[in-house]
């Protein structure tokens, strides 16, 4: 398998602990979004969305959207599980996911930071602002979830790493470049420093891939 | 089971069309987005991450997010089925169910709309010119990827509705109000025709809905 990422890309940072986690190594490719890389003739015929990651496996075939790279990799190979076994529970699970790759991530990426400054013609500072307002309502959302709940334990969900923590890590490191007051939530600072403790989590980080830049 | 919904939500809109599909009768309660009854303290309590849906099971537990609760319906009511059975088919559906559900919906929802205009004092037409450009953006993506590709049948996976069709079909009818221009679509047009022929996809829009408005 190959995984096609950019060391930025929190979508892509998911999905790189994921395979840490469970012990798959992959090849790397790399799709440079600040150069537009995404946009290639190349890089579009794999993914038509024009996003990464994208998993390419041994047969050919294209994998895309985190989360559903993420589930695919559960399925293949379940141990050590990223999702409960209960349904309900892991209703709970991907229901935490889904606040930063759902309502937080996609309305502060990239391509739409460029939206603001290129047809809205705002500063940096307003788009910096809009940034840490969406970053806030998610983890406001977050840590009202897992705050004071049962099923909170050293991590999102119990005391091992699960699928919400794949989501939730890359999100705290975006967030702490936009200034987010993280003592505002101290159950994610929490889990996030138990996550970090882990080397699956911490070889994912952006500044260890071999495309990573100052 | 309770589903709490609004009738307009678009993610509101994809669990009542698996639920249809699957034939679980839920009791039906409503929280007025438009009105701001998300953030009345009893919905909170409820649902911290204060949006619709939310699912409340028999036992009392919550369920949130569309794309959770709707694999946990998968999960409790296997057939008919909203995921193949071949793991690299679901990764399939699911990540064409989350171009909607993370790439274009979350963009342009009524809180995005609103910081637009209070915020960055945006006018309607700037509003609507930025919510019909998402819904482009994701729609060539989701095109992109139908389109001549042996995955696709008469909906986006195969010749049966699955979770994909579930999320798209909401946001189509989202795109009709944003003029977006359809015909620049042919497969998601077909898939969209082929979804509305079936009773669980009419009897799931908005305007059949208990708590419409016109």
């Amino acid at each position: 398998m190959k995984l096609i990422g950019y060391f930025r890309s929190s979508a892509a940072f998911r999905v790189r602990i994921g395979l840490n986690l469970k012990g798959i190594v992959v090849d790397q490719a790399f799709c440079h979004l600040r150069k537009g890389e995404q946009g290639r003739p190349e890089y579009v015929a794999l993914n038509p969305q024009k996003l990464v990651p994208a998993l390419v496996l041994d047969s050919g075939q294209v994998l895309t959207q985190s989360l559903a790279i993420l589930e695919y990799l559960e399925e293949i190979h379940p141990e050590p599980a990223l999702l409960p076994k209960d349904p309900v529970e892991r209703a709970r699970v991907r229901s935490l996911a889904l606040i930063p790759t759902a309502d937080i991530h996609p309305i502060q990426n990239l391509r739409v930071m460029a939206y603001l400054r290129d047809k809205f013609g705002q500063s940096e500072e307003a788009a910096f602002a809009w940034s840490r307002h969406w970053i806030e309502t998610g983890f406001d959302a977050y840590e009202a979830t897992v705050a004071n709940d049962r099923g909170t334990g050293a991590f999102s969900h119990g005391d091992a790493p699960s699928l919400a923590d794949l989501c939730l890590i890359p999100q705290v490191f975006n967030a702490t470049r936009f200034k987010v007051d993280m003592s505002r939530y101290p159950t994610i600072k929490r889990i996030f420093d138990n996550c970090m403790k882990l080397p699956a989590f911490d070889a994912a980080h952006p500044s260890k891939q071999p495309d990573a830049e100052p």
